[in-house]
């Protein structure tokens, strides 16, 4: 078994600590706010109860947690590490220290990852000794529910560094893929932001409400993609597989989306969906539908193993 | 009950069948093609058995059937009926054609909706004495599993036509949505083509393969998606809201996205996809994947009717 250090205890710090602990790795969990990291621990322990509630993790909650330990220093968390989870704010100035002391206090053979899902490893990573073991190890939030995880290296980052944390996150059950360049927005969130920016523009057009245009996803496309990626939906929309498709479809979607004109999210467009959306979850339930959205998902993994585990 | 007709008895045509026959209408199934609407009946039979399988439907698939009725011509089909769904080809000139016949035959209170997805009520219905009583209800394939329906009417449209359409849609448990405007491609095509087309581009330029991008959906991005819409999404991904959503993110998204050219779907880009789909999945799996998507859906609504009846 591994060990793992975990570096910032925020909501992503301790989802990682649950994925690692849970596949039988040892955790060191660091946060350099006092104390934080101890506090994390109670935090953890309610994550693994809910975990063992939809079946989505085998040993009791007690058990998992006995492998998670908070530390006092970051020496201490990474000195004798095989793979680093940093999860500290998303500044590149503060990235750029923490990384310079991962890369002081961490093995020489140790892979340093950053969860950053807006800075490129080549920024933080550029003037270290250690850069070719850098790269991004992005995930969805909660990560141990949601299994993406979007592996992207620098240009300097070697190959046994990207196959060992490929092969780890593969191992403890998470699904990696591989950034090849480094692009903004890595790949989920541009997929996110291309979507998006057709939706908050067809609101603001007035085509369609906010709560239809939700429908139109969670009731629609989204079944969809819950299991099947666009491109493999797309290969079965057509008899003749996605070239098929293209032909059929390729030049009405172009046109489609061609002239379009997405406006910025400010001003009175914001007011707009944020009022349908206020109309639809009052601010006082906000926080007890986020809970409902992580049941929710846990509940759909737990269905998606269970009903496919070939999947 | 109602008495429904629908009209062409195609993929389309029987799902419909079914979606109005399990919520204990009458349908009336006419095709132009001889005798298809008889040979119709049969696969219509296996829908409703696949469905009971899975819990999706309560009656016997021959209780079903039995208010399925084909008929010999389209004056028979709708002479009495108070809806029509139409499923014939996407072709501006048999559209035309095809509800001109409709305007003819069917009673002047019954409404006449087309399951068009990419020809507009004002084009197949402009020249037509009971054009205020067409419009579009587009489903997504296959509609007696992916409950959405788009609703798009004509500006001269009458409003009792689009509130009887939305109702009559919603009490046989499908989810319609109004596009208040015409827009083309709607506005599920729209979104799919937003994504669409940065996926390609991702892959055109080499920033990710085809497998991960799609794992990067159904393994991420599309989890949420298959039980809240985009809006929904960021709304509960910042502490305060899709406003703060969009001061924290909006500027990053447009960034990312501004400036970016998308490739036409042609030549080797297509080759290049088309290429890494045939080695995921063989021609020869090809249809039986098919199958295995429409089970995977079933299952998918089946676990979401199970575990929440409230939404």
């Amino acid at each position: 078994m591994k060990r793992i250090a975990v570096i910032g205890s925020g909501l992503i710090g301790r989802a990682w600590s649950i994925v690692f602990a849970r596949a039988k790795h040892h955790v060191y969990l660091f946060d350099n706010q006092n104390s934080a990291a101890e506090k994390a621990i109670g935090q953890i322990e309610q994550g693994l109860s809910d975990l063992k509630q939809y079946g989505l993790i085998e040993e009791s909650p007690s058990v998992v947690l006995k492998r998670i330990h908070a530390c006092k220093s970051m020496e201490q968390a990474v000195s004798q590490a095989d793979y680093v989870q940093e999860n500290t704010s998303e500044n590149l100035d503060i990235k750029q220290k923490v990384f310079s002391d991962l890369d002081l206090y961490a093995p020489s053979d140790c892979i340093l990852a950053s969860s950053t899902s807006t800075i490129q490893t080549s920024l933080f990573s550029e003037n270290l000794e250690g850069r070719h073991r850098c790269l991004v190890a992005h995930p969805v939030n909660p990560p141990h529910i949601v299994p993406i995880v979007e592996i992207s290296p620098a240009p300097w980052t070697d190959s046994t560094t990207i196959e060992r944390t490929y092969e780890l996150h593969k191992s403890v059950g998470q699904v990696p893929i591989l950034v090849k360049k480094e692009v903004p927005g890595f790949i989920l969130n541009r997929l996110q932001a291309a979507l998006l920016q057709e939706a908050w523009r067809l609101v603001d057009e007035d085509y369609v409400s906010v709560e239809d245009l939700d429908k139109t996803v969670k009731d629609g496309l989204g079944l969809r993609w819950a299991f099947m990626g666009p491109f493999e939906t797309i290969d079965l929309n057509a008899p003749g597989g996605v070239a098929d498709y293209a032909a059929r479809f390729g030049s009405a979607y172009a046109e489609m989306m061609s002239n379009v004109q997405h406006p910025t999210w400010e001003g009175s467009l914001v007011k707009k969906i944020e009022g349908q959306r206020r109309n639809i979850l009052p601010f006082s339930r906000h926080s007890e539908k986020e809970l409902w959205r992580d049941r929710k998902l846990m509940e759909l993994i737990a269905h998606k193993r269970d009903k496919h585990p070939s999947d």
